[in-house]
C-alpha cells in the first residue's frame, strides 16, 4: 500500500516522530512522508508513533491507498532535498 | 477528484498560499489541505499558485486520486481545528 503521512507535533516530540517515520517512509517535505509499506510495516509504524505522541497536542494523518492507479503526483517549485519518491 | 496538497514555502508567501488553498480545499493541518475538486477547479488552483510561488524556494506537492475507493484515512492524536474532511 502507498502511504502519505503528515504530522503536526509539539517541538519536543517532532525529532522523535521524524526519526520513526524515516525508518519506514521517504521524507519529501517538512512534516510530510510518503512511500510503499506492507500491512505489517504500516501497523508497526502506527504502534511506534502511538507510543510517543501526545494525543492532545500532536496530530498525525495517514492516507493509504491500495493502488497508485487513478492517481497523480504534481509538484510546483523545487524540493528541499533529493526526493526518493515512488512515481 | 480527491486532492491532498502539502506545501513548504518562504515566510512571505505562506499567507498568500494559505489564502488561495482555502478557496479550493479544506485546511486539515499546518501546510496540509485536502478536498474534492473538479478538473477545472484543480487547474485554476494550480494556475493561481503558479503565479505567486517562488519556484526556487517554495515547494508544493499535489496528490490526486480519481476515486477514494481502495483508500483509508487514519489519524493519531487530535486535530488542531474542526475538520471538514471528506470521509
Amino acid at each position: 500500500m502507498f502511504v502519505i503521512l503528515v504530522y503536526d507535533a509539539g517541538v519536543k516530540r517532532d525529532p522523535k516522530i521524524l526519526k520513526i517515520c524515516r525508518k519506514y517512509l521517504n521524507w519529501v517535505q517538512n512534516s510530510v512522508f510518503e512511500g510503499e509499506l506492507t500491512e505489517g510495516k504500516f501497523k508497526a509504524l502506527q504502534k511506534e508513533l502511538g507510543r510517543i505522541i501526545n494525543k492532545k497536542e500532536d496530530y498525525i494523518i495517514m492516507y493509504t491507498w491500495a493502488t497508485l492507479r487513478y492517481s497523480e503526483r504534481i509538484t510546483l517549485g523545487s524540493p528541499k532535498v533529493e526526493e526518493g519518491f515512488i512515481f
